[in-house]
């Protein structure tokens, strides 16, 4: 219990907008009530739009998005089924890890953490495989846990370069609805997110795309399922309802998420989402510290994992943060852990939003006992801010 | 959109109290912050109480009631282990449904819609299963399409009768925290019920009681599953803290909700579903209609499946309750469409809105061509609760 | 603490629909920002639509219906003038006794409660004051106390017929936007409101239609005011803002409020106050029951104010509403305690409250000892709902 | 309609805390229930200590800050009443006028905006009046347009020195619950507030401490009244009633406001209110700016009005603020405008509301074209947050 706002800086669940807060403090209703699907039915389109697809379906099942990662596998592949995927960090590791104990032969491609998916190894091995033994090839989009965007394109590009017939299974949970997920240009077939990252909601919502392709193999796909089973969610979707009692307040948070994304706009979200990540990544730099992102293309403009000084245990920075400042900053995780600190920088935020995050994070710092100049890293997001086109920062469509 | 309250009397979701609404409209915070667990973990000892299990498990998977029904079979059985089911309404017939997509060799019996769990003929069953082939029994305690109440307890005592060793499956979706419910007494292993019935909360939690026995054969169970894996949350549980992100607005709607039941005392809440339930049982047969439970026995303290009279269509009195009415009445699920409608008396529920029910009831039938003569049932429910004592009605622990 | 919704069927404040409890739900904000005029000033428009005045001003204050009383007096009245009103209730009661502190010279008219305002007699005397001696007349168009409408329109009529000059005060605050108000065509000089009763929100704004007469007599007027002065108020309000800070949730609860007037229609909404109050009337009667209102013709569309049975004291009704049955209802005020209660049916009301408010009385009714035959009230509300057109229900814009 | 948090920095409305608004999301409820008194009598009581008074009564009047002010002036004083006042800034300057036009003769002491409250003049012009002509000594405890804080303590010494007997006014509205305020100990007759700032609420209730004095003289005060009748109210609100329907959610609200400046201490508030105002201060000095308040001793804790340079217009500093960077912060009133913007760091408050408001007042700043050094008042305040005690900051009864 303490004074002021509780300042959130977690890369998800994210800061819920107030319109999306008061949209879902709604009372309980008939999930079959004749009107029902006119209120669903253009949640769909808007996912779609969303995940930039034209073709596919999308798909959202109560629960979260690793549910959605297990439907993604489960409706598509067969026990025993051989899957390229790579690890670099916590959340590529945990899907590598679901994918073993839901059966599957995993080829996994090690990479360092901080480093983005390997698609030149990924085009090796698909090159080498040819009999299209790899059913699957595995993408963390955006690797949460270390603030690390890959190249999906890249992963297409090389994929069609050996016309390999894997389905593309892309895990867009920190992505999508922030930086750019164009689901139908990329060819991916298995897109996967959750309600509490760019959607800006709680959790609760696992949510898929999925292409034509990955539908048609799911008429034969073998691996047992029946909760999160395609065929009875879009048949029943079809219509406008679910298989069974969907978390309503969360479908009304959706329709006001959708609407503010649809009048900022999709791409000036993206271009939010890149220049509050450039503030604050400028910010650290002046602070002296490092992100794990190893490269410049590679550093996520969702999320910042930030490598503490030496003399301080991050673990420390976050308990100062939060019990002295009321600030919840992101924990290393896994091998991360006392190393790095995470700034999520997506969904509902701004500038005020990205130098308070700085701000705190230096008192934390200094307090832990790090030797960090006070306000450096603020002036360094503010110069930035400063120089910026005024207009990028208005909604599109006041 | 219509004036006035919307009159909701659908078996689930339920109406869900104020002090749980005002408790979910929080903010969203850090699930990994150092005192989450002060808040958690007491949860978990209230969903216990509720169960009234001090033996068991409790587990909260984000998702519904249908992903704890999985959650039980996968983390519990074998591809191919033989099972014991029956069923008597939607919902058991689902869960069959089920059973058979996750590849469980399922020996059904069917019964009536309108009759409930066939113990004396699972008895000749198991009695016969010399080689503990079943592996094991389920139970709809509340077959909510058909409001009718099973008897776990027999079921219980024909296992014992036996020595049969078999797992107990209960599903309490509809019945947990509305109608006794006892897991250590009954020997119940995997429990089922969800966050949007008797807990008076949206959906979004599916929630699991599991004996230490189930948690045993878990250890060895080879079903494939991840997401609904007992391991991983059982031991991220014991410390407060979750394998993927909770939504965190449901759990401090359970905080709320629990306090409400503890507040009332669990055997008063029993009491007043049980009361409320009969007064809407008097007006139903003061109004000349039938309710589709076979037998006084086995109608549902939680919900009353009513059959209109033959010269109208259920559908169109739900159309014209919804339509004109503001109220929205539960529907008769497949063969009962048409034939059926339900009124929910459970979770936070009071005479009053048993009266309300009544009446929109009455005035919809009406409306829609029945011949029943309106107040007929408000007047047999009035006059059962009028002669009821009063202490009943107030809350234990004001 | 009990269990399930609380009914509320006091004429005051009234249930606030979700929408308008959503829209209030918000953050604190600037109410000196350079947007918040476009906010506020189509908050003025809608309000003279409903007070149906083109000519007039209309203000909000912050404060309650009792605090635009004295608004209205205090800024067109001078110490001691002549004014002439009538007393048939509570409320026009305190009127007086307000009129009197405020050092007018009163000229009042009593009549039984339950009788309306004595426009016959207010001719007479406006007749006999030759030298316009009466600076204003008063009538309270709905004496909430007594469920009374009075015919402001004969009012005004016999004010013209004898050609009086004198000001006309109305107290709407029970009445405007739940039946007919016509500021314009009645000439009504001061109208006077309330957020907390037809415009559905809380207690908290005082809310005033001002004549240009009116308007024109306030620039001279020297009662002493200064936080209810009209000058400032409306100077300020003309660009959109306050001289003093308003309660901008309140401000964003009548947008929300306006919004559904407008989308059923006004014209709409006053005629599902008179089916919904000729329902509950027809319970009444049915009850075996009188009304306080003396003749049909003075029967209140808002609230019905209902002589208890001799046999029992209506305090103890409303107890055991209270206590027992989770139902607020209205009390009997001053000379009425004991021997009334009153039924709320303004506001966000539909059929299933009209019956739940009738089915709830009797039940009250009969556990504190009065004869009344259980169900009869709800059966005549339900017969006379049965046979009404069915579109009347329903709103205009859906 | 931007993205992200709106930054709040107005002194008031301030910042409502989550547990104060869930508390007022309630439904509307029957204010002459059995039980209201049991809700509203400890409210009286927690208000009292926050007044610091043990002697005097406390009101709450829906309303202002400003109706209060009405309010205590009507109640004791009579019509021409001489009074002694003094003016700094556009509150002071309000108080004034409201004096005079509700008919006071008002011996105005005027002095730059900026100083305090002239009690060595209020001294002298008290000790010449020999017959205790003046009734009444007003004070603005803190003038909110200026960020200057009063000494009360010293107008009451005076007072005592030349033995004088008027009573003792003083406005509280932007001190009271944020500074400490010794109602008895200052011999306070009528202290004044409002439930929008300290108190962490949105407008809607003018708050009073009466003394007893003041009570005993308004039984003759002759100044006319109603609304604002301390008898009727006091009288009233002695059974936990109200004279007229109070605004039941901001009731509710006040609950959790007293609830959370009880558990973290009054003192523990002042020490908060007191550190992050210096972090301001030293962030404003940082700037190169100087504030309104000429002396350190005069310099608000609870809102600091800073000069801008030369070279920009304050409201331009204001407009960009709002527009670009989702903020807002108050603007320089009457004289002030253009060349002052002010920063409110009241009620839930904390460290890093104090860096969000100078680093986006920075930014501000030098977009609209000052010569600010970007970061240098994030990195004084964030020194000064450093070395300060940690325990400082935690609430005292976690």
């Amino acid at each position: 219990m303490q004074s002021g706002y509780t300042h959130l800086f977690i890369p998800g669940p994210t800061n819920v907008p107030e319109v999306v807060r008061q949209a879902m403090n709604v009372p309980q209703q008939d999930m079959r009530a004749p009107d029902f699907a006119e209120f669903t039915l253009p949640l769909f389109e808007g996912l779609k739009r969303v995940f930039k697809t034209t073709n596919g379906e999308v798909m959202m099942f109560p629960g979260s998005g690793t549910g959605a990662w297990e439907a993604a596998i489960t409706n598509t592949l067969n026990p025993g089924d051989k899957v390229l995927m790579s690890r670099y960090g916590q959340f590529s590791h945990l899907w590598v890890k679901m994918a073993e104990m839901l059966g599957l032969d995993v080829i996994c491609v090690d990479v360092p953490w901080g480093a983005g998916v390997p698609w030149k190894e990924y085009g090796r091995i698909l090159g080498a495989d040819k009999d299209d033994e790899i059913k699957a090839v595995f993408v963390t989009h955006n690797e949460t846990a270390a603030g690390v965007v890959s190249d999906v394109a890249a992963v297409r590009r090389v994929m069609d370069e050996c016309f390999h017939d894997a389905l593309l299974f892309v895990d867009g949970v920190s992505s999508v609805a922030s930086v750019d997920f164009r689901m139908d240009e990329w060819g991916v077939d298995l897109a996967v997110t959750g309600s509490q990252k760019g959607l800006m909601m709680p959790a609760g919502l696992g949510i898929l795309g999925v292409s034509q392709k990955a539908m048609a193999v799911s008429k034969t796909a073998r691996m047992r399922r029946a909760y999160f089973d395609f065929e009875d969610m879009v048949n029943i979707n079809r219509s406008g309802y679910f298989p069974y009692t969907p978390p309503t307040p969360l479908l009304h948070g959706l329709r006001a998420s959708l609407d503010l994304l649809e009048r900022e706009g999709l791409e000036n979200v993206f271009a939010r989402h890149a220049r509050l990540a450039e503030g604050v990544r400028r910010g650290v730099k002046a602070m002296g510290l490092d992100l794990v992102a190893e490269h410049p293309s590679l550093m996520s403009d969702t999320v910042s994992a930030i490598r503490v000084p030496p003399e301080v245990d991050a673990r420390e920075v976050l308990r100062i943060a939060y019990e002295e400042l009321n600030a919840s900053f992101g924990s290393g995780l896994a091998r991360l852990a006392g190393k790095v600190f995470r700034i999520g920088h997506l969904g509902s935020f701004n500038e005020g939003m990205a130098l308070t995050a700085l701000g705190l994070a230096e008192l934390a710092l200094v307090k832990a006992g790090a030797k960090v100049p006070l306000g450096a890293g603020v002036a360094a997001a503010s110069s930035y801010f400063a120089e910026g086109a005024q207009s990028g920062l208005r909604l599109a469509a006041e």
